[in-house]
């Protein structure tokens, strides 16, 4: 009755407006999509002159646009004079070559191409029915990455494990989580998990327990060395107090290059614990793990051929915009009996005869984007000698640098130069570290981030912007030696 | 030690390789984008003429791919020679006009130009702090949907709820799970939460419980009457039951406009149900809900007043690209309170003051695009009454094929027509409906995909892509007619 209600209600509209015109016709977006490129590559040139973080305050945004939507179509024109005066105003410039702020985000000129195609084609990569070339070209690529980055082997595809993109690596470490949990479902109560990071594992690992049904004691923080990399003899022991308390351990996640100091956990010495004590090993490599493009840099590697999943983030520091989040497990089984479900209306031959890889069933979501056209864009473009380059010249403006604070009377250095992440601190406390970290971002020349180590606050210099060149970070040394 | 080691190693790289220089400079990024554009709306001119569904086989792409990365950089044209020559063959394509399957992806001009914008910005939208006004516009542009759909008050962002920019559907029904969990937290044992949808509720609902950390057992099915929509007195039915044998009734997900049929749940009875027997309402419209935008459509709100929480995807059937999908909540402090984590490193002043919408907290993920661009470009080039005559063209032609289906001698309705969304089958049996729908679907001419309704194979055809005209819709019946 309601439906058929509908049926007449919806069909005298119908009547009423029966075609669609559509207000950009091809030949329009031929036109404006040649002024948003160019537009993309004149902020590209210009963005160093911006200041960093944006000035503005709560808002500011808000009061200026239209409380109410329009009711007809505005033009081309005036939306990206919007976009010049009211948006470019109130963004903070991660594209900057001037930012050193959290960790970067790469969005390199192939990279953004691939995004573009992506959106044109507008695919759908849940299964591989629902576009084949989605699902293949990411396998592939993924694949490229074990030979890239020189990988275990159980990582790739061919075998019992294999990699995914995710949108960032707090999915890869809630999707870690779940695998773990379902690799001894059944064998324990829910509430007598437990899951350890050290006191600098990233908070997507607590946000990631805690979605999946723990509760926060049932996350244990495990201390920390002088370099803050976690303490492996700690964790054992907490994990044994554990087990004699009739506690489950099942999930370790530790951290090659945390996100404070860029310390690297011994992943061996924990991978030991892990066999021992039968619990889940997971890595997160989110900014260092692309390092091993290079080899004399594949100590970010060590003890990785005994993680059970691994999670490193292109969209980080590997030229590619966000989101490429590269997730890699070992073994795929716990993960696809996780999250596998399946109704009727995505069934298909492919899936029924097991020859295709799935991606649903390697995430949260169901739907998904065709995130691998633009990793496959930054690979061909650069091939893997450019992107050693790319990692080598920050690496080296990071050493730099290291060497100029560690030099200065008023600045020194808190925790080993970790790549292109460096921590320092003003010797003179706290409030003088605030300070200058207040002024460099005021004064929009700069912009970096502070965090605490050794209870104290500490400043970050992470290099990883695609555009910083020396005199970017000659130019914030200069700046943090006249705040001295 | 290990890091002291470290850097002299990567010292000795960096002096070898001290300058990266980018592949493709900002004049070359022009001309490939504006070749990249010109690629797009001649992909799009051409679109109907390429078979929609994928004809590759698996393994086809792959084996087509060198095997290993290149170590130096391929020109720009090999890499677009191999789009045209292995990409495009091996991709179903959701943007053809002849697309009827699932439900659509829709990728419009506009909405392109947000995703390529979004990408050359490349800003984060995590805190309110890493950039201003892609949390602002996001809210603003999610307040003027609450007006364009004319949704409950509850839904703004100036009282108590709100509303954010997720991936996808999924992930919204697994915040609402959270938030539902985290408002009874600490009153009951999670073992004992039971979860409720009907028959026909998205899988996402019961991939987001077990990722809560739910057991399937804890999540009831339940029946639906003869229109395919759940049944309020057999909800209130199972609640009570469990109650009696101790458990919790806490979460149910009703949907308006269900993927199998495209049904709609009684939501008004639904919320009396969840109302005396305290469980928290969300509500799944993301097909449906954006017809909202047309007044006549608006039974689609229907209850919607008392919901807790709801989705709906611009995504499927508003013009705007995957992904886009909206998620409002009319009390956020339970999502904040399950979400929200905040170490050191993210801490800044608009956070403590409390005067703003960090995004972060309102979703799985830590990092966030900047989405609202795109969906604010589709509504302010189409304009409210753009986006009516949209969604009415699309009803017309599903009311109108759905006449002709009628009509036919061979084939039936299985549901009442749904907005955009017919489900039929031939007489015939399943059999005969499964090689009508694998002859359409080999014939390149259409793609279309089934479901099971009342234990029958059943043909859905959803009409939703950008390009589709009554051409198309003809020319799919006309198809069917001769395979009749």
């Amino acid at each position: 009755m309601r439906c058929g209600h509908h049926l007449l209600v919806a069909l005298a509209a119908s009547l009423r407006a029966m075609s669609y015109e559509a207000p950009m016709s091809n030949d329009e977006f031929r036109s404006a999509g040649h002024e948003m490129i160019d537009w993309i590559a004149d902020y590209w040139e210009r963005v160093d002159a911006l200041p960093v973080l944006s000035q503005t305050k709560p808002g500011d945004l808000r009061s200026a646009l239209p409380t109410s939507p329009p009711q007809g179509p505005e033009a081309w024109a005036d939306i990206m004079s919007d976009v010049d005066e009211l948006i470019v105003p109130g963004i903070t410039h991660w594209q900057s070559p001037n930012f050193f702020a959290y960790f970067p985000a790469n969005a390199s000129p192939p990279s953004v191409l691939g995004e573009l195609l992506s959106a044109g084609l507008g695919v759908q990569g849940m299964l591989w029915a629902t576009s084949p070339a989605c699902t293949e070209l990411e396998t592939h690529v993924l694949d490229w990455m074990v030979d890239m980055l020189d990988l275990p082997d159980r990582f790739r595809s061919g075998g019992s494990g294999g990699g995914t993109i995710q949108d960032s690596a707090s999915s890869g470490a809630l999707v870690a989580i779940l695998a773990a949990r379902e690799r001894i479902a059944g064998q324990f109560r829910w509430d007598d998990l437990v899951a350890y990071g050290s006191e600098h594992a990233h908070s997507s690992m607590l946000k990631g327990c805690k979605i999946a049904g723990l509760r926060e004691s049932q996350v244990r923080t495990i201390s920390c060395d002088d370099n803050f990399a976690m303490d492996a003899a700690e964790l054992r022991r907490a994990m044994r107090e554990d087990i004699a308390d009739g506690k489950r351990p099942f999930f370790v996640q530790a951290t090659t290059g945390t996100t404070s100091s860029g310390a690297f956990d011994p992943i061996a010495d924990i991978a030991d614990v892990c066999k021992d004590l039968v619990a889940w090993l997971h890595v997160d490599a989110a900014f260092a793990g692309v390092a091993a493009v290079a080899p004399e840099l594949r100590f970010v590697n060590d003890g990785l051929e005994r993680a059970d999943s691994y999670t490193l983030n292109p969209h980080k520091w590997l030229l590619t915009n966000f989101d490429c989040s590269l997730f890699y497990v070992a073994d795929r089984q716990p993960m696809l009996a996780a999250l596998s479900v399946v109704p009727e209306y995505l069934q298909n031959a492919a899936t029924d005869d097991g020859e295709v890889i799935d991606y649903r069933d390697w995430q949260i979501s169901l739907g998904r984007r065709f995130r691998a056209l633009k990793l496959w864009f930054v690979i061909r473009t650069h091939g893997v000698e450019g992107l050693q380059a790319f990692i080598r010249s920050h690496v080296a403006m990071a050493e730099d640098f290291a060497a100029k604070i560690d030099a200065h009377p008023s600045y020194e250095l808190v925790a080993p130069t970790s790549l292109s992440l460096v921590t320092f601190r003003h010797v003179d406390g706290d409030s003088a570290n605030e300070r200058i970290r207040d002024s460099i971002n005021a004064s929009g020349e700069a912009y970096l981030t502070h965090t605490r180590l050794n209870e104290q606050t500490v400043l970050r210099m992470a290099i990883g912007a695609v555009r910083t060149e020396q005199r970017h970070v000659d130019a914030l040394f200069s700046l943090l030696a006249m705040l001295a």
